[in-house]
């Protein structure tokens, strides 16, 4: 069984939580296992949102798995990055483990996603999706399944 | 079995969506009917962030619902309200359904949320719950809780 870790930025977006449990539940139905790794407010939201556990699978604290983080440890990385603080994580989690990652770059404002993806493209060579989303979880969600169609191939 | 209407205010608080998974969960727990209402894109968050239906009951469109709604059709009335335009629809929701109602009021300033308790205790009988809260779900989660001990009674 494959191992995915799931990346989350600091809790301001409204739609990071929401698509997050989407993403999740999306990879346990192709059999990944799947880990999502946040400062404790994010993962306090997402817990909040799954009550019953139906779309969570295991959570870590960001600052305590990237001390204990080792090459290869996950088949996958997934990254939400909306600003600085995610990006320098992104990059530091994708250099540890040295496995395919994928960012997925969000925000409201064009100017700021550019400039994400253009450090993500000289810093790493991970897939991008980059979309201008904030309180409409749609534009996000379609890229997203449009991903996880490719990953079956 | 009683029926409750959970009214929400545009989708950009991060902690409304998640929030409100878990009180809808909680609710149907005590085996009330659930109905969200919500603009499009609050309800799109709802929808994406629970993709097994494993919280939601029904959710309907916020203008729409208004539309057809008449005196005590649902049992009881929760709204979210943190800004004037989730105000507004709250005092017209309880004039028309004329039920037991409880206003949830939170956001990230202290003034605002004085504003909006006044102007829910001056414009109906309502219960209220008022917290400071924006990213980190825990404060409102823990009054949610103490509420729904309370409406066992």
């Amino acid at each position: 069984m494959k191992k995915v870790l799931i990346l989350l930025g600091c809790p301001e977006s409204p739609i990071q939580a929401p698509i997050t449990l989407y993403l999740s539940y999306k990879l346990r139905e192709k059999d990944y296992r799947v880990t999502v790794t946040a400062n404790p407010a994010a993962l306090r939201l997402l817990e909040v949102a799954d009550p019953a556990r139906a779309y969570l699978d295991k959570t870590s604290d960001l600052d305590s798995t990237i001390d204990s983080l080792s090459k290869a440890e996950y088949d996958l990385l997934f990254g939400f990055i909306h600003n600085d603080a995610a990006l320098t994580y992104f990059i530091t989690f994708k250099s540890i483990l040295e496995v395919p990652s994928i960012a997925i770059i969000f925000g409201r404002d064009a100017e700021i996603i550019d400039t994400l993806e253009k450090e993500v493209k000289e810093n790493t060579d991970s897939h991008i999706v980059s979309v201008r989303a904030h309180h409409n979880p749609n534009p996000l969600k379609v890229r997203i399944d449009k991903l996880l169609e490719e990953l079956e191939d």
